[in-house]
């Protein structure tokens, strides 16, 4: 027997994963909080400036963390001329790119914001994306401390400006440049072991001083039994970093520490910018030196800043757990300078606006309400499709959202379907009767909504036929606005 | 002798050809062309969703005109587990793999809108970038041409809020069907040959009739010598072709034409959203049937409808050209079935804001004024910096946009130098003597500006140092809110 011949292959309609789809509520969302942060930045004399999504690879340079394949992280391709090009993984890199480019013609200090989709190549998991939105602001051209305590400051703000309360989020200040003078007074000259060093206080917030100090030494084993392998240090050495990442505020007190030249110019720069936040007024309830905060991102060469959420969610098993960070950042030296080949200073913060999203929305402190929708005209008698179609045109004249049902029409039960599924106020119904007397009937149907809860038959339904009215052909506009108005329908 | 080591080769900043960075006077007339599109779009009932960058190559299909190389036109990459995924082209094809997917939950007709930027892996000209910003609105599971009616008058009233007056452009209507009509009229079977007819009838606005005549037959020479081979039809099928194109509304007169199922359908189709449009007074100077309008993407189905810009511009040699087309859209059918295996009709309309907002600023119709920087608080004994923090912070708290100043202070020329290059309204200056009053200076940099271009020498200038004044301490937000009075600064 011959082959029957295959049916045509249907398509399947799939986003690839760790990818996303946004409805009306997201979007509404975003643009408000969008909104906030760029009145903030602005009130710190910060302007826009946008780059394209994509730059030459080179260009964007390889500072993803945990990534040894070269390429891993990001996703490239390669141009006609065989150069390769990147889609940006953060908002950092191509502004170093955009300064370096413009470097003569921009106002220095330069001051500027964006807000962006950035894309990374990497496992998604419940909360990563591989495109997100981050909000930056940096300074580049300024070696000031103040740089520095401004970017916490605003912060704060923004944070403030978003809804969190103080006392609910916390910016932690920390300084790569302690960090370095801990690395040189316990003489680690092995990379690896220092970010084995570097992850482990990482992890203070997470599993507590023991913790750390088993990953500092030869090891820690985990609940469920996984070893991590320590980075080795002696006694004394894990005696020096945990005296240094856990003392707050206080001076360290090991004379090894307060040896290392880099580690002193490190804490100095800290001090200056806890005495300029507390200047303008900022309290350690809002920004606060916390010398385990490391971050991620390998360019950072002096003060780093980290946003955490105070406030608790609950884990997939019920337990409370903190959001954590939200946002950060710290200074750059080397980004610009890769293209200029002379210092240029840079210091800079970014908000994960997407992540943020995803908190406030599990706190409950983003509108995520429906907005209303249009006003339905409904088609009664298809031949007049052109008398509906002038009503439409009539009450949007009149800025009111409204549109014709464009679906099939030989039903009104779908049509009134339909305006409820859109979150509709009204719909207006034009029969060949009503036409006749010159007269459309405006259904209600928020009024509706409630009537139908609070009435008990359906014959009663259909005696009183609640919140469904006749007027004049002439007052169409005046009477949806008299019901728009009762429900203080309100459209953004 | 031993080659020297060679210096680290200095990495060059640049941007891939055919993209561009944008600065803030383009980044804000983009939020006013985004907000004032989405306000129309809103009162029609549309409502906003959004996808990601980029989707399976397969999902987007292949519908990018003039593209014979697979992948040529797109940007795509492949994914860890092998799979082809593509940065968008436009907006249509992603939306159309969003409503397969979600089609159970959506309401039907769905209607739908959405901005973003889409990517063409295409040689870029002047005006032409490979990144754009799109602004689509679609209604899908609506097969009836007051759909098509709804989106050009939308087209109209959008352009009206952009500031574009009527008169000044046009949306012209045709119908695939109409020329699917001309098609099987003349009897082309041969797809190529059909292409290159379409291409021809697609040239009428640039060429007139008797180009778009010697195209449909052997071929056109055109001044530059160059010659086009066309498409050889016979003299009487191009003056079949001509005769539909180019009667506008009036009825064709050839038999073969009236004979074709399919073009009737067309014309039937066409003369409904002329009534429509009618009805709800659009005239023929807001949205016109144009039997000319072809439209380049393939998989257009029905009625097609451009947006034509009629203002007039130079081009580089001084001749007046006019803009053409900002927008369009037409119904599609197939975008949808290939997912879901059933017909879906659907039709949608794109304004490309990148080219709008280009033709927009040449026409001087976009306001392009740099807003007014912040104030700038500048630094005139380094160590006092926290004392000019706090006001810094007095100000901000005020609701007033300003900064320190983070350069090095060691010149005050250069720290008023850069207030100039941001447009500052005024800045604000504490020397030791001030500090010891109990004072601080006021420098109108506004006022200053219109008082140097009056004062005829240096001299008299030193003397009157005019628009500098000095205040109290605790008075700066209440003067420098005066300052802002005067000359009417407003931030958005």
């Amino acid at each position: 027997m011959a082959d029957k011949p295959k049916k045509p292959q249907k398509l399947r309609a799939r986003l690839p994963r760790g990818l996303e789809d946004r409805g009306p509520a997201a979007i509404a969302a975003t643009r408000q909080m969008v909104e906030k942060i760029r009145e903030v930045f602005e009130r710190y004399g910060f302007e826009p400036v946008e780059t394209p999504a994509m730059e030459y690879t080179d260009a964007l340079g390889k500072f993803l963390p945990d990534q040894d394949r070269p390429n891993e992280g990001v996703f490239s391709f390669q141009d006609d001329d065989e150069q390769w090009i990147s889609l940006r993984y953060d908002l950092t890199a191509p502004l170093a790119r955009y300064v370096a480019e413009n470097f003569d013609s921009l106002p220095k200090p330069y001051r500027s914001y964006r807000a962006g989709y950035v894309y990374r190549n990497e496992k998604p998991g419940p909360g990563r994306f591989r495109q997100f939105m981050q909000f930056d602001a940096d300074t580049v051209g300024s070696g000031s401390p103040a740089a520095d305590a401004e970017m916490c400051m605003m912060a704060a703000d923004t944070m403030e400006a978003l809804g969190i309360p103080r006392g609910s989020y916390v910016v932690k200040v920390n300084n790569r440049k302690v960090l370095d003078g801990v690395r040189e007074a316990i003489g680690i000259s092995d990379d690896g072991q220092w970010l084995t060093v570097m992850r482990a206080i990482d992890k203070l917030d997470r599993l507590g001083i023991s913790g750390v100090q088993q990953l500092l030494g030869d090891g820690r084993k985990d609940e469920s039994g996984d070893f991590t392998k320590g980075a080795g240090l002696k006694a004394d050495d894990i005696a020096l970093v945990i005296g240094a990442i856990a003392t707050g505020k206080a001076a360290p007190s090991d004379a090894r520490l307060l040896g290392s030249k880099v580690g002193q110019e490190g804490r100095a720069e800290l001090d200056e910018i806890s005495r300029l936040v507390a200047a303008s007024g900022y309290g350690s309830d809002r920004v606060n030196i916390d010398p385990s905060v490391v971050r991620g991102l390998e360019y950072y060469t002096g003060p780093v800043y980290e946003v955490e959420l105070l406030l608790e969610t609950k884990d997939e098993k019920g337990r409370p757990v903190r959001f954590g960070s939200v946002g950060g950042g710290g200074r750059y030296g080397g980004l610009v300078s890769r293209f200029r080949g002379e210092p240029v200073p840079a210091t800079g913060f970014s908000i994960g606006v997407s992540r943020l999203q995803a908190a406030l929305t599990m706190l409950g402190k983003l509108d995520t309400r429906p907005e209303f929708g249009p006003v339905v005209v409904t088609v009664f008698d298809r031949d007049r499709v052109a008398d509906y179609q002038k009503m439409v045109a009539q009450l949007r004249d009149a800025n009111i959202r409204d549109e014709l049902y464009l679906g099939n029409p030989k039903n009104m039960g779908n049509q009134l379907k339909y305006a409820d599924r859109r979150n509709s106020p009204c719909v207006i119904i034009q029969g060949s009767d009503e036409k006749a007397r010159g007269e459309i009937q405006i259904k209600d149907l928020i009024e509706g909504a409630k009537a139908a809860a609070a009435i008990a038959s359906n014959q009663e339904w259909r005696e009183t036929r609640p919140a469904q009215f006749s007027c004049a052909e002439g007052e169409i506009v005046a009477k949806v606005r008299e019901v728009l108005a009762r429900h203080e329908v309100m459209w953004n």
